[in-house]
């Protein structure tokens, strides 16, 4: 067992919980140079454990928890703002994700976030970017266990990324199952490859890049074997892959494979993972795929870095609230003057607030209202909703999560939050987030004052001004109603004064 | 007991099951004359019957299946295209409506379609529009038992519709519930309407209509005890409203209280009522309310007849689906290919189909992808979300459903569905859109033959023209994967030759 301290805070430390594999990665950045520490993949094949029902077997979590025990010892020392677990579509799938998930955050010993498929495609290419930087529109491919990320970009941007639901590890598991390589069953992986990546062709549209580049996965390896049989230098071509497939027949199975530059864990999964590759590469009309340094390991540490610089502009996560409140036609005036009411109150509750708190809190109520494009009845329902389940470039599945709950909560009993309500930090913005939306109700511009907020254990006091005016009774009636919910829900008591 | 047959075919019903009064209209219209035939109205007071959990109590339903089991003799002979039952916020509510409705429907003898809150303002102001027509624009308030609606139109067109949860039986049950009425209890009970109906305030301004109308139950009342009092003609005022105010106090409680007109089942209500209208009033500087002929009954009558209009040309549902295609930025062109195969494919298995279900076919094909805006990942589950809780003009919450049903089955398995899939009619709409999905998977302009299809009991068989194009290889791969789907539900048996 080996610790790796980190005096000088320096480390930054990204896990990649794959369909695949794990893998670990440490590095230090200074300025734009990015250098590796260290690099741990382990062949887990958790993809390969999900049942009919689209449970993990208790043999494929076994595997996955060993692997971040073995990582969690890696992790000590190292600041815990500076790590960052994601998890890509096989705990997006899994139905049983979250006892997987209490347990393997348990042995990691720092939080996992489930990311969605867009996402994991906007990390991939940001890694992409950074580690092989051009200013030629391109194409990025990663070919993962179960998804496979397509991203077109240009420079640091990605302008298109899109995830679908075929990898090396589902199709193998669905056409290769008993090991055998034959037409047919290479015939209908290819056929179901390409059902599943049609729409691709309509949204990155061979005119629209210069390049194509392959990231992490089927194709790493499959350029190693190209490489090593001296069929290319690396670089994957539909030739070579033809040869690759005769390859497979002529063996006529999976034992008797004999690969040069394939190891011994990718085996099972190179089928399917050719498949794919030549689907694509017929499909675009892609002459050479070239391998490409930088995937989503390295994609999460940049975005950690930006996510951390002090004045939070550069985190990607504001720009996506922006466009969801655009695409949502949100009020924003409203939400601007809720989110300034709520972020008063909440310093009163939290005098030393978490930054990452403090943004959140501003998040959920910039989005509060987003549900109003469905309906005005009931949009706090349907905020939450929408906030669950968007494609929002920056945010894992569970912030979204965090703050669909604050949505939901904006308003009404607080019976519905129940278990979220556990999470003391979620309370408190609840509490700001409930308060602002009350005393911004007349949605007018005038300002309204930040009352004092104090609290004392579980009983919090709200200094309400007196006057007579009609706004301001209506204003006192509401906060009564509040204090009423916040009652019942025994969490805590609310007196306005 | 008396039926009522009508041979000619001339005669419209509505039902109007609302929170304090149910009412049965018959009608006869002849060009644009509306002529009422007979019109019964009963004090259910359903609303008031809705206990702490949300539940109808069995003596709130009793009350209510006795009134319609009366209507439901009065329906008798006329056709069933031609009579429309609605519900409205006490059933919008009930937690257990669908035990009620269950119930409702049997002794009804008819179907009985909630409605959302801005539909029935819809109706309201086609009621008014049509039996008191003006060309000014103006205000139309109709405050009903447990929601008080208000509508800004010009001409027969609503311009803003909007529905509050404040009515006359919730604010009484709230604040009169001992019968009492003390100068507090009035306050309270107004400074509650003001905090519901706020909104109102922004999009209602007083700037935008020339005139203040009152339809149906609260407005009624008050306006024949001031006429009986000779406090006016009718019309009502502030003036006159602070008198009644004053009345009720001088009384002391409901049951001391005397006024002229004041009809006895109204009496459990009045003060709730004149809360709300005192406060609408007061807040919208309104001189006089006018009482006006028209409401939600009338308006279920004149949507009634436009539907069905041979050509379906003025279905005010066409226009929303267009209107919804917009706001959730449909990709048009594809809800159109899909739409022309689904309804050519629903014609082989339904060859003299009924115009509403193929309607509501081509309308599940125009929204199906609603729920990209949302998301591309699930997007059937998205679209149903939306279409389950959208404001739609013209559909009733029925239909929604029913939509939403649909969406949710355009693609994946069919278990999702199963309640749903005991209506035979919504399965033919079903299976029609699913292979239309398909069929057009490619999302390009190129047309598609529609293949042929047949039914042999449960055994479906599809003539899928064989070609060896890359393309139709796809179809026929996404065409087995729907032969298993089917095949699992148990429900039929597609065959693809």
């Amino acid at each position: 067992m080996t610790t790796r301290p980190d005096p000088a805070g320096q480390i930054w430390a990204s896990i990649d919980i794959g369909s695949n594999s794990f893998r670990l990665e440490l590095a230090r950045l200074s300025g734009d140079r990015y250098q590796r520490v260290s690099y741990i993949k382990e062949s887990v094949r958790l993809g390969a454990g999900l049942d009919d029902q689209g449970m993990l077997t208790e043999a494929a979590m076994q595997r996955g928890l060993e692997c971040l025990k073995g990582f969690g010892e890696q992790l000590v020392g190292i600041a815990p703002e500076r790590i960052r677990a994601v998890a890509t579509q096989t705990l997006r799938e899994a139905r049983n994700r979250n006892a997987f998930l209490a347990r393997a955050q348990a042995v990691l010993g720092h939080p996992i976030e489930v990311i969605a498929g867009r996402e994991e495609a906007r990390l991939i290419y940001a890694g992409v970017a950074r580690l092989q930087p051009s200013d030629k529109p391109r194409l990025v491919i990663d070919i993962g266990g179960r998804s496979t990320e397509m991203i077109l970009g240009r420079g640091r941007k990605p302008l298109l990324a899109e995830s679908f639901g075929v990898g090396s590890v589902g199709l193998s598991v669905r056409f290769f199952a008993d090991g055998r390589y034959t037409p047919e069953s290479f015939r209908a992986a290819q056929v179901a490859a390409g059902a599943e990546l049609e729409e691709a062709l309509t949204l990155f549209r061979p005119e629209l890049w210069k390049e194509a580049l392959g990231s992490s996965g089927t194709v790493g390896a499959v350029s190693q074997i190209l490489a090593a049989s001296g069929k290319t230098d690396g670089r994957i071509t539909p030739a070579a892959l033809r040869w690759c497939v005769e390859q497979c027949l002529a063996a006529g199975s999976q034992d008797k494979l004999q690969l040069p530059g394939l190891k011994d864990d990718r085996r099972p999964v190179v089928a399917g993972g050719l498949c794919i590759l030549y689907t694509l590469l017929t499909q675009f009309g892609i002459e050479e795929l070239l391998p490409t340094k930088g995937a989503l390991r390295q994609g999460v540490i940049f975005d950690l870095v930006e996510r951390l610089q002090p004045s939070g502009a550069r985190d990607p996560r504001a720009d996506s609230v922006n466009e969801l409140q655009e695409r949502f036609e949100v009020d924003v005036a409203q939400a601007e003057r809720v989110s300034s009411q709520a972020e008063l109150l909440y310093r009163q509750l939290a005098p030393k607030p978490a930054p990452e708190l403090l943004r959140e809190l501003g998040w959920a109520a910039a989005l509060h209202e987003v549900g109003m494009l469905v309906s005005h009845h009931d949009h706090h329902r349907h905020s939450a909703y929408v906030i669950a389940h968007v494609d929002a470039a920056g945010f894992s599945t569970n912030q979204l999560q965090r703050l669909a709950g604050l949505a939901l909560g904006q308003r009404g009993g607080l019976r519905k939050l129940e278990a979220q309500l556990n999470d003391a930090s979620l309370l408190d913005q609840l509490i700001a987030l409930r308060l602002a939306v009350i005393l911004c109700h007349a949605r007018t511009p005038t300002a309204v004052a930040t009352p004092r907020l104090e609290r004392a254990g579980r009983q919090l006091t709200l200094h309400c001004p007196k006057t007579s005016s009609a706004e301001q009774a209506r204003t006192r009636f509401l906060l009564k109603e509040e204090a009423e919910a916040w009652a019942k829900s025994g969490l805590l008591e609310l007196a306005v004064v």
